[in-house]
């Protein structure tokens, strides 16, 4: 027989995600919305937002509930802080913050934060994915690649985040060719994929960063002089912006440093063939799945067994 | 006694600008103006727009008009088509194509473009910029940076435009600034310029253009961590995109090359004080004298004297 032990949230700045699960693990119920943080406040707040989704699978009321992601932010639900690199994995957990004056025992995992005048970074969400998808182990050593709107490279030393870097790729990709001249380019583009576009983008981007913008606009004068399709357009940009951040990424990478990936869907695909054109082997890691991977490892340890009220 | 003897227009894709100058090249008069190619078509099209100039300054209804600019374009006024780089200086003006069927004689001088597959790029404009930088001399040898929307660097030698590359410079400032996740750490910018955190940037894009999306991160990660002015985050927008771009445009210069900087106003200030913090003596052209010294140059060699009707 089932029985819930804890629920799980991935709260991000434009998403929510909830699992209710078993302390084996297994889940029993997933909820996806929209309701990330930016929403919330016309949704009546954090803890509506919430109930509604808990009542919606029938979560019992004293199911404790671990958040991930934005709802630790100062202009989130309860500030969760930032934990200071070098920051071990299990230090996590260990600096959950429970929400004050809530209906039940609910607890906010801490972003980390790179306190280097000359290297400012922060985090928060993708310390639960690393959570998940190394553990509590102390003997982790990686270069991790989590591609997104700002992508994170962290650097796994002995189990803990030694330091990270954030790359905007995903967010110019969306502002550049939306809204700059090669938005003409790319105008009608259709989802088919050019991948010969994409891969030589990659490694013209990744073998000459400081040509970067020029590269963008070869986008639109390769258009003007040789004509061309508007998805190849597309592809260009992407690998551009790509190739840069692996070039950017890579930099920290001792040679012999093993990659791993930690993405899915469209971007797994895209990163996977950009390692691969640059003939950068990679260990791959689901992104879908470590998130709750990752809360559940803190859920286990916040709320040991045979401690659950 | 002033005798009107050519009309020079630089006419752009949202600016317009025009000269009627005497044979000497002294100035009678200049209008200035927003009706760019994209305003044309509202106003009743090219030869209204510039009717009403003429009009208004009392041209002679026989002063002929050299134009340089987007009305050239394929989407312009007559399309003036492109010189195939390596392109002498002196072919502009003997490429310049008539308006027809136009109520006095208009010339509109042609771009530049560079036919190479992995390095395709486009000028209009900015060639009747070098002509009057650099006269039909076939002497000289040059890198020049010309900032801008989409800056150009341009390789002479011997009197040619051997090579140029674009780059996206200016319009990315312009989105990354009002429509990424750093226009919230540059509200309220004035116009104070912080000077220490551009040359900062600067030397930091310039030296790892790598970590160029990085180091834009860091413009909103430095502020969550460590506080700062807005001022001081817009300067460091500006700042990482110039030292990437002069890290692109400088792949191509020869040890012992001079660089000449065609720019005027606010960005030859910028890249002054960005070749300067990178310690790269320059050459300084103004920008805005430089379109109407083309124009006349190719005013008098399209018009030669005693030909006038």
């Amino acid at each position: 027989m089932s029985e819930a032990a804890y629920v799980a949230v991935d709260w991000g700045t434009s998403s929510f995600r909830l699992w209710l699960a078993e302390r084996t693990g297994r889940i029993l119920a997933e909820r996806r919305s929209q309701e990330g943080m930016m929403m919330v406040e016309r949704l009546g707040g954090f803890a509506a937002v919430l109930q509604s989704h808990l009542d919606v699978i029938g979560a019992p009321a004293d199911s404790p509930v671990v958040v991930c992601g934005m709802a630790g932010a100062r202009q989130g639900w309860t500030e969760a802080g930032y934990l200071e690199t070098p920051a071990s994995l299990s230090s996590i957990l260990e600096r959950a913050v429970a929400v004050p004056h809530a209906a039940r025992d609910i607890r906010i995992l801490p972003g980390i934060a790179q306190r280097h005048p000359n290297r400012p970074d922060v985090m928060r969400g993708e310390e639960t994915q690393l959570l998940g998808a190394f553990g509590l182990g102390e003997t982790v050593n990686a270069i991790v690649c989590m591609p997104g709107t700002h992508s994170k490279w962290v650097r796994l030393r002995d189990g803990k985040v030694e330091g990270f870097a954030t790359f905007m790729t995903g967010e110019l990709f969306s502002v550049i060719s939306r809204e700059t001249i090669l938005s003409y380019a790319v105008a009608g583009a259709d989802d088919a994929e050019d991948v010969d576009a994409f891969r030589a983008a990659v490694s013209e981007a990744c073998a000459s960063p400081a040509l970067a913008t020029n590269l963008l606009f070869h986008v639109r004068s390769g258009q003007l002089l040789y004509g061309g399709e508007a998805s190849a357009a597309l592809a260009r940009i992407s690998g551009t912006l790509i190739g840069l951040e692996l070039a950017g990424g890579l930099l920290n990478a001792a040679p012999g440093d093993d990659v791993t990936l930690i993405a899915s869907g469209r971007l797994q695909a895209l990163y996977q063939s950009a390692f691969d054109r640059l003939s950068i082997p990679i260990r791959l890691i689901d992104a879908d799945e470590v998130v709750f991977q990752g809360l559940s490892v803190a859920a286990k340890a916040i709320w040991p067994e045979g401690d659950a009220s």
